[in-house]
């Protein structure tokens, strides 16, 4: 049985589809809401018989497009996509974005820079006034994540290293998350171009002018535009 | 038998040591004017019994601090360093720096940052009027790094993917390295600020108003200030 939000991450998920034609390039989020978008895309190839190319930006999306049918290909043949479709943990009246609470937020950056539109699809809890309440994501380099840590902290935000059961939480590029928590991010840009200069500081959650469309699921599912 | 090249980083990597002081927590680069730094201390270690703990930016560093008996710490329990006595591949002349040529750019930043002060020690062939004629190193996420190599050629660098022997070089944190031929870089504070928005690039080996000091060997060993 799906939960309510469940049904609205699916009516965004399926709605999303439309988006993607016949001989489309599509970078392929993460999460709960693009396993539905995948699994509609899935339907859509085998009764209409178009032919889509994906990247996926992590390993269970990848398995996710194998059971559903959904053709891969990776950067070695492809350098421009021509849609990328994720979900999203924030969305502010700007359309700034945090994500990474499922830890694949690099692989998420690099699909959306990659795509001529990044279409984000979430399920109406997602929306917020101000940034910050959803720890924000930071992927950092193993060696002296420590000192990172003391300085987000001095930054005002309260920071945990990701854990998976009792062990380090491990990126698909081998590093390190730290979850930190500001509580509002007054200023993102700000934010992001502080944090993206410290060194050790691979990428962070913050998706700064990445998207124009949003897909809200609900009863009636409503299109945010930029 | 040494060449000329190997006296004078020789020079430069044994007079580093004086900075050194009883006590201090040390951030140790990598390379070959490295290797004289490190076996010099390890001769005062001996003879003065002084205390001293180093952070290696390198394994091969490592291997050589193990070798001539410093001691060795890391991130979890020192998160700042009193000194970090490194190489260079270009300084110019207002002591900007471009490092990694070993490939180890990545951690030796790490240290220079968490330092108080970074050293840095050359030979006089490393000094250059503007940086670019070394190529510049850039670590790249494996995932999409054809899409920066794309984009770097745009911005008028050539750029090949570090190779050793037939298989693609790995950083010691798993990345690729990107040499990037500028030929000229006028304005390296600009064109780090560029790069290091991109997504996915990690770290580049420019070093920015990093270092206040340059020793550089010679018959008469010369001290650069700023």
């Amino acid at each position: 049985m799906l939960t309510e939000q469940d049904k609205l991450k699916k009516i965004a998920g399926e709605k999303a589809v439309e988006y993607i034609k016949d001989g489309m390039k599509v970078g392929l989020g993460s999460g709960s809401t693009v396993y539905w978008m995948i699994k509609r895309l899935g339907e859509r190839i085998k009764q209409e018989r178009i032919v889509v190319e994906g990247i996926p930006s992590s390993n269970k999306t990848a398995e996710w497009a194998k059971e559903f049918g959904v053709s891969l290909t990776d950067f070695s043949r492809v350098t421009e996509l021509d849609i990328t479709i994720d979900g999203a943990d924030e969305v502010d009246g700007n359309l700034q974005l945090i994500k990474g609470g499922g830890g694949a937020l690099f692989r998420e950056k690099v699909i959306a820079q990659a795509a001529k539109q990044l279409l984000i699809i979430v399920d109406p809890s997602k929306l917020v006034k101000t940034l910050g309440a959803f720890p924000l994501p930071v992927e950092v380099l193993p060696f002296g994540w420590e000192i990172i840590s003391k300085e987000l902290k001095e930054l005002g935000a309260d920071c945990s290293l990701r854990k998976q059961n009792e062990d380090i939480y491990i990126t698909d590029n081998g590093n390190y998350i730290l979850d930190c928590q500001f509580s509002e991010i007054k200023d993102p840009v700000k934010l992001h171009n502080e944090l993206i200069h410290k060194v050790g500081v691979l990428e962070t959650g913050l998706f700064i002018d990445m998207t124009k469309t949003v897909l809200v699921g609900g009863e009636e599912l409503r299109v945010i535009e930029k």
